[in-house]
């Protein structure tokens, strides 16, 4: 195996990877995506009769499809597509839920890059019909991970179309979610939040 | 233009091609799919605030993305994967809405060949968790089109599971489903029809 310069594993003069150790110990990243803690709390919600909530694939275009055998279709071609809805949503004490997860490595703000406008709009449109809609936000860097319920992100988009504020505090987003406790089984337990926020009394 | 012998059009020996038009004239074809017509439905749906329901992306599992250049991703190979949920899902008059809509050439029978199992879970637990879930079943030669809850047709699923028996009798799909009527705008109303089964009472 091919090391690059000085970086040995184990070696004295593995400066470049150490360091890179030590950043991840301290900001506490576990190497885990927010997206595959979603899937796994997914599926034991599933599991458990808790709820009913997927991902939906991504939306693909497809141009080209080869045939090599019979029974088989290889898309040949394709094309990553806009979304126009949000990425999950599903079914929770009888109520429609939908929601957008997003990741940022970004240590005092939460960009609004990657969230499109057409997934706002389709969010806008869930929450008016009477869903339960919301954000959840990772700041990967901190390992900390929020839900900001829909209509406590709105002003904030509002905000941005009028002035070109293209973000949010982490201070902003400290005060108006709801924090996610980082647990074992599920890893995130976001419907413990949903609960708190939407079905206080025990509904 | 090459045409295959006998087969050009307007010429007096197209009788190849008059035999097909004559036989979807008189089955009634529109040469529009079922799923067109629900895009469109649920287009108008959307626009005029009644419903918030989409088609989900077909799934696709990417193996391969080529950069031809820096900001565009070509899907270079790809597969269809088996969904695991149901194709339509969204949100009406505040209830968690979740169907499958299938097309058939059968004259007597719904098949159900491109049912998969997975699928009909999907649908059986968002129908367990207080969801409105149905299938929407097209019989393309009669140009008829039909909802059918998913409570009418769980005890045919069963059936399949235990008996084997693959299909459900056309004149069992007339029974146990409500009939979409075709309209203009949009060509099928099948909110109508859930509406009727229900909120019966006007909720």
């Amino acid at each position: 195996m091919k090391y690059p310069k000085g970086a040995k594993p184990g070696g004295q003069n593995a400066a470049g990877i150490r360091r890179r150790k030590d950043k991840e110990v301290r900001y506490g990243s576990r190497g885990m995506t927010l997206e595959k803690d979603l899937d796994f709390a997914n599926s034991f919600y599933l599991e458990h009769g808790r709820a009913v909530i997927h991902k939906k694939p991504t939306p693909v275009q497809i141009v080209n499809v080869d045939y090599p055998s019979r029974n088989k279709a290889k898309i040949s071609e394709a094309y990553f597509k806009v979304p126009s809805t949000s990425d999950y949503n599903g079914l929770y004490k009888g109520k429609y839920i939908d929601f957008e997860a997003k990741e940022t490595r970004n240590e005092t703000r939460f960009p609004f890059i990657n969230i499109h406008e057409h997934q706002v709009q389709h969010m806008h449109q869930c929450y008016m019909h009477g869903g339960i809609v919301f954000i959840i936000i990772k700041f990967s860097l901190y390992d900390e991970t929020y839900l900001l319920p829909f209509e406590k992100f709105l002003p904030y988009w509002e905000r941005f179309l009028n002035d070109g504020r293209k973000s949010i505090r982490y201070t902003d987003i400290k005060e108006d979610s709801l924090s996610l406790k980082t647990g074992i089984n599920p890893r995130i337990d976001y419907l413990a939040a949903v609960d708190e926020f939407y079905f206080e009394n025990g509904e």
